[in-house]
């Protein structure tokens, strides 16, 4: 049974001291990796471990080739700010390996799971020599996952490493008694910038969750084009999220004067308390037509572009 | 070379006379059929060849299956009114039959009206041992399709009728020096319905044309209740037009709180003169609000409703 530090009991000095303790003392003169997205979670275990462990550990951040124009090298400058060095893997290649002819959703996201853990980031921890993993486990994961013992075991499992040989491996969690809010409050006190809390929600299998139908490398880089739009065009509106989803259906266009098929970017922006429930933002129609001029001129091959106008539910708020 | 007659010059009056003394002195003491679909052009082809051949002319409304709910009965009632019969043809099963398995546009375009001709309307033709064909042919037809000579041989043709069988076959074409603004004052003053003509445009292949991917029976009744829908709520606009489209896209939505998978409908109304070019109606994002909830709750298995927001070109009006 895991003990709860609520975002008010938790005094964020005296917590940071005993981690970093904690993690220096764990790791001993060792080598320790962890793996970096750029959210809340990740963020806060890389200032925690580095406070720990120096350049003893090794931060890495996955370049999967899902992220959104520039994420990874914002993540990157961020880190740099501070003092911490991220060694950035370029894993693209075996992600869209894995995607390759994938269409049902559970399927995509399972590849990029199994990608992530069992080739890229399993290999980096058998080739690092480090035995020490930090990982930024939240309360809220346990609960949402198997909880318990055998977590453990199971993320071995995952990096492909066997149970025998995962004899003298470690994992740390230093913020497995937090959720969400207390992370926050942690990571405001560890000096992480402020653009890092403000970022909307964003979803683990990144601009995958974006794509229906297959995922290659150039329908990810239509949606992210549509998403640079949609980001700069919708970011002062106070919304919870907003999207560009881009379509597997193809729709009647004109071309140069001619009929001819294109495709389709849906736009989604909402605005929600908590994610459970959602309606569509009432948008000005002025910012609407904006938004679709914009996406039609800055993303090749797109001809049709739409706006939600359902709520959630029976909607979701993304579509894959 | 066909001598076109332009709305303004129209005489009503006198061109019903002649065209009425022109069908009589053709058809003689034979028989004559056509096929009425409830738009302007043939609809004045009914009641100009009913005024020269009374119960001579057999007129049917092919029901294709692909028709707005209650448009056939609401024809029918039309003619009715009007003191003319006209024969429902029941012939869903050949065309869902021809239409099961196509997914491309041009494919499913050519299924629909090779079925109408072909199969239906050619059998009609050659069961009711009529010789003449009323057609409403008008001259943007014309200009549209093949010129001059040829184009009686293609219709015989495309009703599966012998070049050499086809001797004796005639075909009328009373509207042929008319454009549609022509039409539509000599309809007025043959007596039809003003809501004939208030109509919004609706295209050749019907709900087909609304359908991406396969066109079953299912899939155009989800469309043809979102259509109802839709033209309940937005016919107050004063848009050119509007339109809903069913898309092959499964998205994720909610059901009974779980995920599951749905289907998504988007919505068009255009503002236009001429149809060249046309701009999204820009309607209040409560009637937006109002259009995707009474959607959900009409029509089963939607769970997702958007609005198309991108203008023409290089959109189009239909999306197939």
């Amino acid at each position: 049974m895991i003990k709860e530090i609520t975002a008010q009991e938790l005094e964020p000095q005296s917590f940071i001291r005993e981690k970093v303790d904690q993690i220096a003392g764990t790791v001993g003169d060792g080598r320790a990796i962890n793996a970096l997205s750029g959210g809340v979670d990740s963020s806060a275990v890389t200032l925690l471990g580095h406070r720990a462990l120096g350049e003893r550990l090794r931060t890495v951040l996955v370049e999967n080739g899902l992220m959104r124009a520039g994420e990874a090298d914002q993540v990157v400058a961020f880190f740099r700010d501070l003092g911490v060095t991220v060694e950035v893997v370029d894993a693209r290649a075996e992600f869209f390996g894995a995607l390759k002819g994938l269409t049902d959703p559970e399927a995509k996201r399972e590849a990029i799971t199994q990608t992530f853990y069992r080739q890229v980031f399993g290999r980096l921890v058998r080739e690092s020599g480090a035995k020490h993993l930090l990982q930024g486990t939240i309360l809220t994961d346990v609960d949402e996952t198997v909880a318990g013992i055998k977590r453990q075991h199971n993320v071995f499992e995952q990096l492909g490493i066997d149970p025998q040989e995962a004899f003298g491996y470690r994992i740390l969690e230093p913020l497995i008694q937090l959720r969400k809010d207390g992370v926050r409050k942690l990571g405001q006190a560890l000096g992480l910038p402020n653009e890092l809390f403000a970022r909307i929600p964003f979803p683990g299998p990144a601009l995958a969750a974006r794509v229906i139908g297959e995922v290659t490398p150039e329908r990810v880089e239509t949606v992210r084009l549509a998403t640079q739009v949609v980001e700069r065009l919708l970011s002062g509106y106070g919304a919870f999220q907003y999207l560009a989803i881009l379509h597997e259906d193809r729709v009647t266009g004109m071309r140069d004067s001619r009929r001819d098929f294109g495709q389709q970017i849906e736009v989604r922006s909402w605005n929600s308390l908590d994610a459970r429930t959602a309606k569509p933002t009432p948008l000005k129609f002025e910012t609407l037509e904006q938004v679709a001029e914009e996406i039609i001129h800055a993303v090749p091959g797109v001809v049709s572009v739409t706006y939600n106008i359902a709520p959630k539910p029976p909607s979701t708020i993304e579509a894959v």
